[in-house]
């Protein structure tokens, strides 16, 4: 993070990863596990106020934490003392009781599943806003033409709304995923130091203890790790088809295309000794991150053949990386709502590239069209010539065919966009009344 | 591949992924495309019938097929050629029709499709039989004892059963994840050169073309490759849980533990001047794997942000990374089958190496049983002066305690593994129940 | 490989990585053993030449061969048993000899290293070649004005020969970076069975056994995987700086950019239904590699923390992934020998994109040169105002600055991009220097 | 970072990668480019006095300076900004020579540099330090007799100091390779908007402004990241040397076999209910980085391929994931030293593990014995039963064939250790009479 905290990450969901915070939550964890087992009597309630009276953040020391994690390789066991140790200052008896059962990884799993049940909130709420923002674009630019390019080069006309529709069905489908993956990720984890609970943590607690946090139960995770694998994996799907925009834009954007531009701010982008550049700010952040993310993914997978009963260090790998593939994701959503809710699309400028070169795209439209009146290899032929001749000539095709007399009664119309489009309209309809009526995909 | 094919790779699938058959699916792709455009008329139904006729993968010459795509870049441009040769060759007005209106994209994504398809139909009913292997090892060993390790570390007993239930419970959320993927992946692609369709596909032709290939439709994803990253990620996801018993059982089958075995076969994993090995050498293959398709999933995380209507080197790093993928994970899927079907349990040997410690790894229900009498902090003193004497003696933990006269009736059931495996039962039972009535996780 | 074998990989290299010859390298390493055993005294010479005779891959069955791996987790193990049939049906005495003290790893690594020698051979020279292209290139263009361009951006006039300049120098990099890892790389194996050699192998026969082989000595590396580790990095290196020229390339042959042109060949890379194309189908190739190489590189890496002295999985994904990266980067550099070899530097279009921004790029060569008159801050405002007259009545800056009777005789001057190129002609002369004189980088 | 600096990190070396520092580092490239164009008149001295004098970091505002980047898309824009205004204020003249001719990637990679500077010079004393603890282990244990396990099994005895000069070896290459690396990535970066100097930044301004920094001159590399790939690749395979002997200790610390130990310290790995348990918290930091940190060495060999005459994307993404390497890698070596500082090694347990398959890891040892007075094939059947009978009968091999008065006088020898490990000792010396004489490999 440091320097560059606000350009590939998101400054509103970054409190959610803060030390402070995940602390917090371990101890939110710690609490409804005391408050689980009170409403058992395994742990008497009044001893289950005075712990989850001392679980507040602002009681533990960070910097002994630390230390003690340096030491015993995770952040429960120190955390646990420093509880503990406030509870015993409280009410010496109590103190046996915290953190009764329950191993480290419950306490930093199910702390983690707290933040992703966090995370998960926010970043639905901001892809209904992408959403949106697209559907606006494409129901704008739904016949706005342009030029549709393959590998590179200009192929066909399509329009600007089929662009935009196909990145909104992409995003709709992350979002789908997204949710798909919730019943698997927000889930407890409560399992005890091999993983075979304890009589401290039976079923009926364990239930209790989701139910407080409001997470669902679900069968120990603590060295099956395929829910965290897939979290990363649907957040590296969505990173991947967030940089498919910033790609598109970025190329869109090239002085010599100049299509769509990222919207101009005060002091964004530009240069004093370049005024005709339009750097592509924000794409560049996607971009890079979109580079960035699916290894930090295949690190999570690699991270899955865990040893046993708990690894040595496969699930240490975990922490970081899962944070700063959220995080990062966080940043990539953020930036592409900005993106799209500040594009300028510049339709005279598609036009005009759509003349770029000299109508041979049309080429095929006009074979189309004679091969009824001379038959389709002849016409072939014809139009095989025709464009050898605008080349070489630096001729429009229109032109060369009008100077060759093809009898044509529509030729202007057949070097019209907007009559080249395909299906492009009703595409995006689809598109359109799918993201209306909630089809998922 | 080559002289691994058999140890990395699995011998029933590979037919699919052989040049012959991806050629072949690429022929039947074309096939259904003239039989779609017939029904609508697009194409004159008798052409259609010659077309079809010349869909045979044997009538292809492979040499000129290869030639060919190194000078366009993809596979079906130059079988389009051979084809419409063929097709010319029967019938010269039929020609014209053949692939016609579609793009190369369209065959080759769609013939990806099918083979997916019948990949997925081969896993499915894999994983069914996986999952039934470890429902047996399950039930079997419901009740068999041993340490449960963490961290590499000897920790608290549980059941073998327990072990292999988890097991159970990472392969059915894999096959759950497969079947969710179907939604999204089991589609058509048919789009044209740029994404918009034309005259000669229109939706109609796209629906019968699904039909004919029993697949669905779906907006076209010629660069929105985010469903083909999702099955990457899901395969990954699977090879990392039969990563994970790969690694248990390997670690199991150490000499010093062996606990579990591979099953033995004539020149298996032995050694002639080595007696005493018996190496883990399916496990092998399958950690092979596991550390290998991570990062093929990253490629195609990677590959996402394809430019604009159809990417320049994005598009093409999917076909044999996808490929590999699907490959490699059916090698593992087969040799866990392997893995599993002739599996060794040495229940002796677990009891045996419960004793390791003598009697450490019961230290805490000791003191358990202890705090009623005596209190939780006394108890705990006492049991811990009693393991620094274990320790330092190299004595049982159980005959220190007697040797001090400690009061305790049960004493002797209190080292019973049976005792300490929490509720490893209850889990297994539940786990066992989700898999019969069908809960997918 | 299959279908796309002359796509992605070298087909003037491929016979190197077969079945065939890789078995054939086993066997010369088992030969060479034979051989530096019977120099010692250790294996009757008579027996070494039998040894020897019997190991010609054409007395080996592949089809056991394979079986036999799938059984024994790696080819040597079968190979030795093969092998020691055939000596046996010669001389029942020799059989023993076969192999002897050396363990299937001493094999497998060795005959890899032998591969690994001829491929850097080929690799050599073809980066001579590759280097010399690029220095007939930059001499070509030395003064080519172009724009050079900054995130996508038109930013500076430069030279295109300043770009292939840069590209030479990371390639000589590189070819220097291959040179390195030789003394690392180009090492034998023979260690035995547990890395302690005996008495089978003493230093004198390594050193024998080295030289037949034309191999260095050097200490065991049987989990030491360093030195494989760094060659895959090389190599994704290399790939990494050709993945650049063909992006560069790439971005170059837009249709609206068009400055430089993957050479035309009878069914390259065109179309017949839309003849404006020019795809960059050798580009392509190459950069589908630049998406795999990297996580390839990365399984090497995350191959290393071998278990002990000999690895249960890490050991065994290091075998194909490294060829393939071997293969792929042969690919690499043998599209990038035929993409530069053809390419079509359009110098006129170069000079008319240098146009596109109507002199806005020499906006501050212009305020350079009103400094001195005007002072810095009026020349900036004088500059910055004309740009904004420009952009607005889409205007060329010149004309501006001439409508507003700006005193500067050279004015002209100012707007030839020869005058705006900075040090281009320098760097290229020291590059080109560099490279004749042989300086490493 | 966060909560777990202390555990993947190196406290020792963080502020090199703190915000201030790297923005200092930059302020520090801005100050020498003024006084080397001071040097030649391009900035009239006292100008540079004036801007040098402005050159520090406790100038700068952090947070105007993260609002900037997010807007400009770089750190060098905003500073630079600030930089400018600061001058400004000290002598308005002096303003318009701040940065002059440079870009901002100058300032961005050759700060890059200076820390790259200052990490490879901290990290060589500790590789030194690393070095010098694997002699005092590998001398100590040169004799010390354990075995040698491959695939998990055990194979044939070794000696502990074996492992510790392997380890040496590794380490030793690494720390070469970083050596090797120097030449080229200690190099400025200094060339302008476009890649091609201009008039303010001549060629001997670059080289007293590399003279000032205390780096070399190079050809622009700001399209060229081979350099970089390179330092993040040789850090990736220290990381995996490194994590080869954590992978060791942590296996060899199982509670089964025990043989070596993380030094205890108070608090550290112990577990309270869990007398028993040491558990490789070192190990496991090591581990979990050697996770990580091959991934983020594919992230910068993806970055390779950037655009033109700077990426957008690619180059961003470089910026926190070489940080990010650094930092981890300096985490590893950090814990490596503790790790291997404070090791225990149980030779008693050595032996007795010696002996865990009753004397067959001899097996061959006795085949070889007897082979001159019975022949080979007589004498290995006579071993091969015996060690039947000795698994059949769980009895010592040793005692089986005294049961069966195999005529060998030296029976006892052949079961010792020191008479099975093979070179181990020769081995041993060469490795550390290289490392005295300082070859590199």
């Amino acid at each position: 993070m440091s320097l560059y905290s606000d350009l590939f990450y998101s400054a509103e969901i970054r409190y959610l990863f803060s030390e402070g915070h995940a602390v917090d939550r371990m101890l939110q964890v710690e609490a409804a596990l005391a408050g689980a087992q009170a409403a058992y009597n395994i742990v008497p309630p009044s001893v289950a106020d005075v712990i989850q009276d001392c679980c507040r953040v602002e009681l533990i020391s960070m910097g002994k934490l630390k230390e003690g994690i340096t030491l015993s390789g995770n952040v429960a066991i120190p955390l646990v003392k420093q509880l503990t140790q406030l509870v015993q200052e409280r009410d010496p008896e109590a103190a046996r009781y915290v953190h009764l059962g329950a191993t480290s990884q419950d306490i930093v799993d199910t702390a983690t599943v707290l933040q992703i049940q966090a995370y998960l909130e926010w970043i639905k709420e901001k892809l209904i806003h992408l959403e949106n923002l697209l559907v606006v674009l494409t129901r704008r630019h739904r016949q706005t033409p342009m030029i549709g390019r393959t590998l590179l080069q200009q192929a066909k006309p399509i329009t600007f709304g089929l662009k935009t529709a196909y990145w909104l069905d992409g995003v709709s489908r992350s979002k789908s995923r997204l949710e798909e993956t919730k019943k698997r990720v927000l889930v407890v984890q409560l399992a005890g130091a091999a993983g075979s609970q304890n009589s401290h943590i039976p079923n009926e607690v364990k239930e209790a203890f989701a139910h407080i946090l409001d997470l669902d139960t679900a069968n120990s995770w603590h060295t099956q790790r395929d829910n965290l694998a897939e979290l990363a994996s649907v957040l590296g799907i969505l990173n991947g088809s967030l940089g498919k925009i910033a790609k598109d834009v970025s190329l869109l954007m090239q002085t010599e295309i100049a299509e769509v531009l990222e919207g101009k701010a005060e002091g964004k982008g530009g240069s004093s000794t370049m005024p005709h550049k339009r750097n592509p700010v924000t794409c560049t952040a996607i971009l890079a991150n979109a580079n960035r993310v699916p290894n930090l993914v295949a690190t999570m997978l690699a991270a899955m053949p865990q040893e046993n009963e708990r690894s040595a260090g496969l699930w240490h790998s975990e922490w970081e990386v899962l944070r700063d593939i959220m995080q990062l994701t966080a940043g990539t959503v953020e930036r592409s709502l900005e993106l799209l809710s500040q594009l300028e699309v510049d339709d005279q400028r598609m036009r005009r590239n759509l003349e770029v070169t000299n109508g041979l795209i049309y080429a095929e439209t006009v074979s189309l069209a004679l091969a009824p009146k001379l038959g389709k290899a002849q016409a072939h032929a014809l139009v095989e010539k025709a464009c050898a001749l605008a080349i070489d000539q630096q001729k429009h095709l229109k032109e060369v065919l009008f100077d060759q007399h093809v009898d044509l009664p529509n030729l202007e119309d057949l070097f019209k966009p907007e009559n080249s489009i395909g299906q492009s309209l009703n595409i995006i309809d689809t598109i359109l009344h799918q993201h209306e009526s909630g089809k998922p995909d």
